[in-house]
């Protein structure tokens, strides 16, 4: 099967709640980014984070196999640094194959255990 | 009416909740696929479905009749396997003819029912 | 300003909800579109809805006044015939200038007040 | 890095909702667009605010500086004028670099923290 997808994406409105009710570590509150690689090859995704007032930080690097799904868990992320809590953030990611991604958020501090999702967007390459 | 849409189509964050609190059918947690066909010919939908730590299984064969909408809940795709609860997974789709696609989940198991959509992403053919 | 968007846009996954418990109108479940016309001209908007089990019903015309935003209420579309309540259903969106349109539900009838929300698929003309 | 992403955007199903019992600011009902400049270059972002009874208001100008995020709430958007509470809006956004822009609604005002979030629509300039 070729590879599908882009190698570009973007989201812009991350923020990692601090207070969950959930159980560890299915319902704790979370962001996350579903990386779906079809191609023959392992991809390496590149994260770069950027903030509202520090210059960004990266990139942080991690491999999605050849013909599988990864759930990338940005509470998780922890070199070079931790993505600090409550704080606004956006994310570039950067693979070397064609993936999909889809970014949600489980926020489970509030009297409901809200959910939303969207798909990326798809940064088109500038030739 | 000339057909509509893309032929291609993937979503990453797919999950089936296990726990629910809703009447069947229709409250039942679920994630489905609502796949709207314009054209004048029946849409033979194909889908491949990727995990995280095993090969893709697939495909599963759904007929959309022509100029009809139809709703494919995950939950009852059964052959060649059932896709399996609690498990992340992604989705690839495939058709004959040009469709459009949004992917929605209905969880029912926490203390509300929440329930989330986006447009799935369109694959662009790779000429 | 010149008039920016799509003139074709479809969205998939509609159901307006029967049982709700919002205050008349404005918590009230629904299903609507937000078409937003930043033209000089009026836009002359086109529905055509889909189901699962019959032929395409419409069209539906609805105007939308040049460099305005008009909320649709699928509850409120009664001729050629009222949208049913409970049933699946899909609508293409034809216009005679470039709008952006956005579909989203609010359902009141769960013991949360759920709303969801995404930009409608733009579907390109086939040239 | 070069820029990526869009210099135009819009988004079209905008609404403040007035009631709300969040803590103040954080929970507090909000309609907010998060704007991610990953060029060198600060960005200017115009924005211009459609409603269904009047004519458009602004432009409102935000910086957006080089390699940083920022999130806009349409609650704290004061002149030329501020935003109505309740009434919708719809919004273009246009930019002098290229920028990723996912616009998101929190409703605290129901029973539940329901959040809802879509990229915004990337408005192709037509050559």
């Amino acid at each position: 099967m070729k590879a599908i997808g882009k190698i570009d994406w973007a989201f812009s409105a991350g923020r990692i709640p601090f207070k969950n009710n959930g159980e560890e570590p299915l319902f704790m509150s979370h962001d996350k980014i579903a990386v779906l690689n079809t191609s023959e090859e392992n991809a390496i995704v590149e994260l770069l984070i950027f903030y509202e007032d520090q210059k960004p930080v990266g990139t942080y690097e991690i491999l999605v196999r050849a013909k599988r799904l990864r759930k990338i868990r940005f509470n998780d992320l922890i070199a070079p640094e931790a993505v600090q809590l409550e704080r606004n953030y956006s994310c570039l990611i950067q693979t070397n194959v064609p993936v999909v991604i889809q970014f949600s958020r489980m926020n489970t501090g509030a009297n409901s255990n809200a959910e939303m999702s969207t798909i990326a967007f798809p940064v088109e390459p500038e030739n």
